[in-house]
């Protein structure tokens, strides 16, 4: 089952999960939609042979979606109901914390083995160095500032790009320093407006043509990226202030090479601890191993970014 | 010279000038931010090998800017002594009808042979079937809408993509029907607010989950995207409404093979034509075959869209 | 029906057909694996919906295949009866000239209009100046030679470039003008090997430091590409000659803009010509138009390569 | 400096290099074409401004070369002079384990400190889980395979794709995952070629209709990749085989995010390790951390691919 906001990946994942169930002799369902499709009882089954050539596609054939029902325990004895009557034995839970979340709830009411893939391109999950789709996401981010930045050669201009991350600044932060921005705006820092000016002001008087600024949508300044870009403007006069709102092209996209590994290698982990008979956990990759760790503990806390990482922005924009 | 806003194709234009001119043993020099680097004295030489290996990158390495001193008639003075003094005996100008309009005053003034070539990505000049960079920006844009019809396909969701176009809605248009957007909105046509409603809820009763619509910038709806996509999730309420602004993503990028094609047909021509004397032509491509027109007749009016894509958007979005 | 080698666009055609026969509602039968599916009965129903999220995926959901079967009188026949019996009242076949001629015979001895749609990579179709997926493949050929040209810069090297092509030059020229190859080398030309010797010579002395040579599959200097590089490096021996052979790559990848809308807009008027009664004709993009032509008659000839595309190669790589 | 073949991400590299020096306010010079350019004297002043815009690009504008001249003491005693006389208090190494193996044995003989960076596409460097290049590699391979995927799948069709990799299979090893290969065949292992003749059959009858072999260069299954395909398609005749060879596309392109990042980590803590007087060392990233080895330790083993992978591969290959 794939949950949440989708990331590419997940049909990676989905892949991995049907292979190692075939390869392992067990039967595998799909659910679709995430928890609704187990209140509608709407599923598929996969094997071997359906998830073939599916590896490379974004989105998720299993579709993702809310579930508002889900929330309500009505809901969920219907789901739990529909997964009996359909023997299920352990679920794979493909999504972000909220998904896992859900399933906590649910294993416990309904004592049904759970485990968790971390697929979501935010990177916000406690337990594994990289999320399903975040890699993916840094580098449509960078071909995108890569673009901008052939234009940006010529002229006084700053160029504003809002991206992800409400509450984590994990894809400003990387793609800024992947695409070579002069400045990172994220919401574990409120750097303040004046320091922005200042910097961008220190930019041009050392000699920069144009400058690009990396917004995380969920930037503390308080205002959103059109008010932010009129505002330096109007202070710094001499610019030309350009908008890109890379909007959902971040959760699209063939995954990429790390992305499609990671959920492989996640997928057939998670797949051979349900047969070891684990349970309520969530697996992940730490320093390049798979690992797994207890849901509760991943709900538990959040990854913070790498302060080193600011402190590379601010070396590499002199 | 490359002026106005610039697009991909400009380098490989560039060095197709160079080349040309190193063929027929000719001196070419690159004066930089168009008229601005005539005005300046500030250019280069270009000989064939200066030009290697630019002709994948977007961009371009004349750089490209707007000249307000180039309006008046001192600032025009000044250029033209230093053409003199340069031995100028031709221009080849890269841009689009700005630009030409400026060559063409100039060129009455100072008796300077001008070739415009055209290098725009909103395919608006008249003369030639298809402008230098139009193609590549097609390509950013179906790109870019793939990615999120990825994500799309899960949810009820409208996506609104805004693309470049203020006057001429070529690049909504064609790459609307390239990326299979449920409906276009272009300048040239003001469908009215309702139509768009009830197309919209025409769709989704015909089964489709989610719709993307392309938006250009210069739609007279009177209302930014921003807005239309407020006003439609109001009035349409089962769906989600999401923002994607381009902006300068669809100026740059690496030119695709057409436009590559396009600029070195376009600029070896151009470069006979000046060797041959012609003076205030424009090349362009009609119907496959590199033809030229009287830079008069190029201003004077604009190409109008193809009206029978608009009728095979409809019957596609079906 | 898609058949013979399958070329990046397929889909977006397929699409087309069934959205444009829902559009004026007709019924739409989408034939597996070309003629061989005619043969088995082997067939999809395919209405608006079925073909939704297609239009930017290469291959052909309705696969594609060479069938031995159809070429004799019995396959043929068994193929006319699955058609009248599914009530067929015209066959559109997407493919290339192979296909055609299969159409023309199967439609004189069953009398079942046929109306053809070019589509291949090769661009080797009369009566058409695009085929579906040529532009596609144009452009995969260039990236892979802008990564090479990256590497290239540093050496004393020679690359050749092995394109698809095996009686036409039209990959090979256009992709090598686009990528900026010194050397092309086409079937249409037998330049002879000392040619080819002399040029990289007289490049190397003109100051290059790398040459890329794309070669034909089908050139006719009677060495394959690997022995073609090493006589090379026998003769040339201060150069390292290293091989790229792209194969099937070039037959894949999402379709560019310039192919989705062409296939858009052929298979519509397809549908339409059909609705209209028309028979055996294969509809083609002449002068940015669509038109038709007999089928007889685009099978009589061959279009020709561009002359003036090898002055420009020659010009362009001084 | 950048030396030996050249990998993405190598601007990237110099890039950061560049700026932190700035930074920390200390010459840096960039020689050209790795130890060549020392023993000639050849090198360029490198400031913050002087390396705008290249983070993006493929190859490296150092150049890169192997230097026989080198290889002689008395190559070395001039390039050991040249550095003195620009007064060099530290060189920044750019390259695989040549490049370090000829840094060492300087340092050693000329007494200047040397800091290594791995930059190699081929993950061959003990003292790092990544060189830079590596991942944008198997990207490069992963976009072709899926390419050859897009056609596969309407045939019975074997396509061998021969990846780079003469000593180490990790570029197939982790492309084939990614790729969703059904074969993998890297110079670790020789499984013969009657297993792999098993295996394709165990595929085709378990319903696959076409499958992919990636082969690394350095296979030691004692066939070119050629006469491989050739020996399958004589043994196993249903099959059609056809065969591509990438070569030096992955060498190039545009760096991911992920190299991009990792080139600037691991440079920017290269200039403070040089700064802070450390000698003879390289840097790496181990466990998502920067940290330095000493040079002799790195040159002493090789890493070993990650067996796990190869279980993976054959589980995922079902």
């Amino acid at each position: 089952m794939t949950s949440g906001g989708d990331s590419p990946g997940m049909n990676a994942a989905i892949r991995a999960v049907a292979r190692a169930s075939s390869y392992y002799r067990v039967e595998c369902l799909g659910f679709m939609r995430g928890f609704q499709g187990m209140i509608e009882n709407d599923y598929i089954e996969l094997n071997a042979r359906s998830v073939r050539n599916i590896i490379n596609l974004g989105g998720t054939i299993l579709k993702s979606a809310r579930s508002k029902e889900f929330l309500t325990e009505e809901g969920r004895v219907k789901a739990a109901a529909n997964l009996k009557k359909a023997n299920i034995d352990a679920m794979i839970l493909i999504g972000g914390d909220g998904t896992f979340r859900g399933g906590k709830v649910f294993s416990e009411e309904h004592n049904i083995p759970v485990i968790g893939v971390p697929g979501t391109i935010d990177n916000d999950i406690f337990g594994t160095h990289y999320t399903i789709g975040y890699d993916t996401a840094l580098n449509t981010v960078i071909d995108a500032v890569d673009k901008i930045r052939d234009t940006a050669s010529s002229h006084n201009r700053l160029f504003f790009v809002e991206v992800m991350g409400r509450d984590a600044g994990f894809i400003a932060l990387n793609s800024g320093i992947g695409a070579g921005a002069e400045e990172i705006l994220i919401p574990e820092e409120d750097l303040g407006l004046d320091r922005l000016l200042n910097s961008l002001e220190r930019s041009r008087r050392s000699g920069k043509t144009s400058s690009i600024v990396i917004v995380s949508e969920g930037d503390k300044i308080g205002k959103n990226v059109f008010e932010l870009a009129a505002y330096v403007k109007d202070n710094l006069p001499y610019y030309d202030a350009k908008v890109t709102v890379l909007g959902h092209i971040q959760r699209g996209g063939s995954p990429t090479c790390f992305d499609r590994v990671l959920a492989s290698r996640l997928c057939v982990k998670a797949v051979e601890l349900a047969l070891d008979g684990q349970q309520d956990i969530m697996v992940g990759m730490m320093n390049n191993e798979i690992k797994s760790i207890e849901l509760v503990n991943a709900l538990k806390s959040k990854p913070t970014i790498n302060k080193e990482l600011l402190r590379i922005s601010d070396i590499l924009s002199v």
